[in-house]
Parts: C-alpha cells; structure tokens; sequence
C-alpha cells in the first residue's frame, strides 16, 4: 500500500477533478505483477492501468488501491467491473470513496465473490488526496485561507505598505501553496491596493491555478497584472455593476451580493461546476473574515513574521461577528514548522481528520 | 565546565540580583576536588565555596567557573584574590562578567602569575544567566513581555472577555515564567478589568516575584486580588494621583507620567533600586506599546492560540506609532514549542545573544 500512495503521489495537483490514486496489482502468489497511477482526467483510472500492466498474471491476485474503487459508468468504465473481469481474488483499498456517485464499488466487488479489505494506511492515503477529499465532504471546493502577517496579527502597517512582512522562504512556500490548488483567489480590496499576479513564480512548477479576483463594483484596470496573458483569469463581480472591460481570454462571472459582498458559497458552487476542487485565498481581511464567518474556511496557512506593527496597523481578518470568546472560531493546529525567519502553522476546521503524527480520526 | 553550568543552575531563579555562578576545582592531577555555586545575595562567591571545599588539594590546580571571578570588593571578598591566595594555576571561565564593578578579574589573575581563558561553553553558560546579563549590558532590568492570543493577534474578544483564549499548558507556562523572574507587572487597564493575582500557582514554585501593579489615577481597589496578604505588591502611581489606600504591608512608589503613561524607564530605575533585574510584562496591549516602542523590550514569548476572533477583537498591542512597515519593530524569533493546542514562540530584541541552536553571537 506504501507503494501505491507513492504511485498516486506521482500526479499530485495535476488530477483535479479527479482524486490521485495508486495501484499494485499483486499476482496469486504475492509477487507485483503490475502497476498504474490515475494521471489526470479523461485517463485510465489506475486500477486500469495496473491490470493492464499485469495482463493475465492478475487472475486470483490483489489489487493494493489507495481509494476504494469506483462502481460508476463515467469518462471510464468502473474499475469495480475491470477489476472482476480481470479475476482478481482480493482487492485492499485505503480510503474510502466519499463520492456519492462513485461510491458502492466495495459492496460491488463483494457481491462479486471478491475478499475485500479497507482502511488499510488510510491516514497515509487521505493525505495525499486532502483537498480532493475535504471538497468531496463538503459538496464545495475545498478552501485553504493563507496569510502572512506580524507577531500581533497585522498584514500591513498603517500606511498600507507590506512588502515584505514575511521572509523569501514563506513566499516561496506561498507559491508552491499556489500550485497545490486548482484556483487562487482575491478580494476586490487586495486586488486595488496590492495589484497582484497571482501565477507561479519563485522557481515553483505546476499547473498554474485558476486566478479569481473579486472585483464588485467592477472597476479592475484593464491593465491589472493579473490580466497578462500567463493564464486566463476570472473576474468575478456582482449582479449590477458594469462588466468589467478585459483583454480577450479572460472571463466575467456575475454572483449574488450577499451582506454587502459577492457571496463566496455562488461562486464556490459555480467554481466546482467548473472542476475547480480547491481555492487558495490570499486576501484580503474582509474576505477572509466573510468566508471565516460562514465556514467557508477549510485550512488555515499562517506566516508569522518576528515583527511588531501595533494597532495602527491594517489586521489580517477582518470583523467576524464574534462578539464574546465563546463565539469565537476555533480550528484545530497541526503543524507547526521554521520557516526562515519566520513560523508557519497550518492549522485545519475541527471536523476534519489530519494531524501531524497523532493518530487520525475517520472521515466521510 | 558542563559540571560547573549545571551547579550553577542549582540556584536559578533564588540568587538575584546576583547572577547564578557554579565552579569546579581540579588539583594538580586534574582531579575534581571540590565544587560550589553561588546560592544567593550574602552567601559565599561559588569560587569561595569550591575552594573551601578542596582545601590545599587547590594549590597547583585548576579554577572552572561559569563567570569571570570578580575583583572587587562587595559584602565577600574578591573572588580573584582567594584564587591567588589558594594557589590556583589556571583558571577556566565561560562568560566575561558585564558588571564594570566587578569587572577585572581576569586581569587580575593575569598579574598575579595565573594562566586564563575564558570564552569555554559561553553560549550554555549565558542561557543560564541570560536575564541578569542582559539587565547589566542594558543597565536596566531585563523586561520580557509575555502574552496570550489568537491567530489573529487578538488577546479579548469584543465584549472584554478573554478567560480563556490559551490551552491549560499554555497557562502553567506563564506561572513558571513568573518563576524565572525577579518582578511581575500589569498595566491599569488590566489591574482594574482582570483583577489578576499574580502570585504562582498551577504547581510552580519558586520565589514568588514581587507583584507590580501600574495604577496611574491611584483607584485600585482595596480589596483586589492582588493586595491580598500573599505576598508584598507595589502599586505604582502618578504625581497628582490620589494616594491609594492600602492593607498593610502594600506600598506605594510614585512615578512621572510620561506621553500620558506611567513612565517605565523610571519605574525601571527605581525597581532596579530595589535589586530586580528582572521584569515579566502581563499586559495589557497600552503598557506593551509604550515599552516596545521605546525600546524596553528585551524577550517576547507569546502563545498563540488556534482561534480567531477578528478584527472586533482586542489588539493585544496598542499603537506603537510605527506609521510604515520599515519603522516595524524587529525581532528575532528564538523558539518555537507546542503547548498543548497553542504554539509558544519566544522572542529576542536582535542586538541579545540567544537562539536555538544557531551559533551564537558575543555579548558584553
């Protein structure tokens, strides 16, 4: 199993819609007789692969899979189904699949006299599928908010100025976040002030994310740098206000005003119609705070620089409704790690599993 | 001299406004035969205490010690001389004493015909000492500043409530810092909203330090907690202010106002006075803002906790008038532990030796 969520982390980032996943085929007499990994969408899933790896010497073997296999008719047909025909004996799966169109592919195999065990090295697999799986939860793209900010909470001094508050090794961590997930994504007021370009830099590779700007009333420059041509970008804005004037590629979507902002759970619904599984949100504090507010904020990546802005400075959240300590929103800290000068914590919503070491607790 | 540190820290926390010393003396065959550490203001110099200890078994041998012995003439004799007058052939020391009227040492064993180094497991030795060294290179007690907040950098949630953003482990760690200090002091603000104690609990002992309440209008309570017959407190008042009435064995000290605060370099002077070379900051977020943004800032330990309350919250420091992000004040982060749910992250004003690990840089 070790083995197969290797393979499947072979294709980190670049599966989306799709989960990763990893497959060994095992021959009747324990031997590795083959082995695939799911490379993206419109692919072989990897139980496929494998088998075909394997040819004949499938027949009264195991398939070792990190995600329970599928039992639909999709893109490709069920591995469930691949899987009987090829006579594999036994099938170990890690994980669960919470997807509720893809899912029944264990009770499948076992109607088809096939021995079946799952759970094995869960914790291990539902890692590398993380945000996959957090989407498949929740019925809406996974979202990870990801600031930098001062020792006392400030993402910028009092004169807007805040480059840089964090060192070069957080930024850099800041663009491999970037690359981990399928859209990135800021608020109207980060995208006036800051002007930012939201692509992969600082030697980081990958697919580059869907960039999303929230811009309300409309008014982003036609030459903002997030309109360059490295990618197509969304501009998101409201019902009412005039269609922003962009270079070709790029797209306008239109979402509801709720509380005085675009409603962010539209527009996460309209980004998962289009295979987007995860959102980064880089700023600013009154989106933050929105999304935070209506827990709409899976993952938490703080930066905490060694500095001291005070209260004049600009806070990294902005008003969450939170009138006395115990309405306050808790997460759950479960990695704590030196970045440079600075600390990095990733912290995740109470209810979902993850940890750094501790044991895991279960999922769907 | 690992020997001679760890005599030393016998005393932590019992020996100020001296520092802790330890010393080991080997005979002329490089034996151990005889070791001492300083226990405290009136006892015997360690030097003393070791060579009393080896008797003639000195002559011809080596002096280890933690500190540069001292020259000068206090309530003991000058350690330098009672080497000499032993018949010490070597002396070995780790860290040169900062103290200009101690100060010499060295140099006087050097006259006298004995072979000296010093500099051996500086940095181990140094963490040992490390709040009376910097109160002697700043001339002023050490000042720590300790605090508890969220994520967001918020120490009360709108309503004033804040009981409690850390974890139970996160709050013995803040007894225990009391321990390690010679004096602990809260603002007005915090004096006449918490009504803190101060004394230690949750298990720790140690000398309690002396509680030091800022009470600016002199209105504090006869009856708050932290005038209760534990231990002495001083409450410390502005020129005009009412003299506070008081139970007995509390006192009043009387400082300027400066900037319309309490000033702390004053009352700093006049703790030091009273031989504190220590000063543990509890808060609130005004008094914390009017010490670092004049520099009286030497440690920040701050442990963060993994809620959010947002900006309705409570800044858990005031404005420290840093208008841009190049007039932020600069930290070095030394540290950083798991508390239980929290992170504890220590702190050092960048011109202080410390870190964790990392090589060290000089002092005095």
């Amino acid at each position: 199993m070790r083995r197969a969520v290797r393979l499947a982390a072979t294709a980190a980032g670049r599966t989306s819609p799709n989960p990763v996943v990893g497959c060994v085929i095992l021959g009747a007499d324990g031997t590795a007789v083959g082995e695939g990994f799911h490379r993206g969408a419109g692919q072989p899933h990897a139980e496929v692969e494998a088998l075909a790896a394997a040819g004949d010497r499938a027949r009264g073997g195991t398939a070792v899979v990190t995600l329970e296999p599928c039992a639909h008719h999709g893109r490709t047909g069920p591995c469930a189904e691949a899987l009987l025909r090829a006579g594999i004996a036994r099938v170990v799966y890690a994980v669960p699949d919470p997807n509720p169109t893809a899912a029944g592919g264990a009770r499948r195999l076992l109607d088809g006299g096939v021995e079946v065990v799952g759970g094995v090295l869960r914790a291990e697999a539902e890692r590398g599928n993380e945000l996959w799986l957090t989407a498949q939860r929740r019925g809406r793209p996974a979202v990870t908010w990801k600031f930098g900010c001062t020792l006392d909470g400030r993402a910028a001094a009092p004169d807007g100025t805040s480059r840089w508050i964090t060192g070069p090794e957080s930024r850099r961590d800041a663009h491999a976040l970037r690359a981990q997930h399928d859209a990135v994504l800021v608020g109207s007021g980060t995208l006036r002030v800051d002007d930012p370009h939201l692509g992969l830099r600082h030697g980081v590779t990958g697919v580059p994310p869907l960039r999303v700007v929230l811009d309300r009333d409309g008014t982003v420059a036609p030459h903002a740098r997030v309109l360059d041509d490295a990618a197509p970008t969304l501009v998101v804005t409201g019902p009412r206000a005039p269609k922003p004037v962009l270079p070709a590629r790029h797209e306008v979507l239109r979402v509801p005003v709720t509380d005085g902002a675009l409603d962010m759970a539209v527009l996460l619904d309209r980004l998962w119609d289009r295979g987007v599984r995860s959102v980064l949100l880089e700023g600013g504090a009154r989106l933050a705070a929105w999304c935070a507010a209506r827990g709409l904020v899976d993952r938490v990546v703080a930066c905490v620089a060694p500095l001291l802005l005070g209260a004049a400075g600009r806070p990294v959240l902005g008003d969450v409704g939170a009138p006395t300590l115990a309405a306050a929103l808790r997460l759950r800290l479960d990695e704590v790690t030196r970045l440079g000068d600075d600390v990095r914590l990733l912290l995740r919503a109470r209810d979902l599993p993850g940890g750094d070491g501790g044991p895991e607790g279960g999922g769907a």
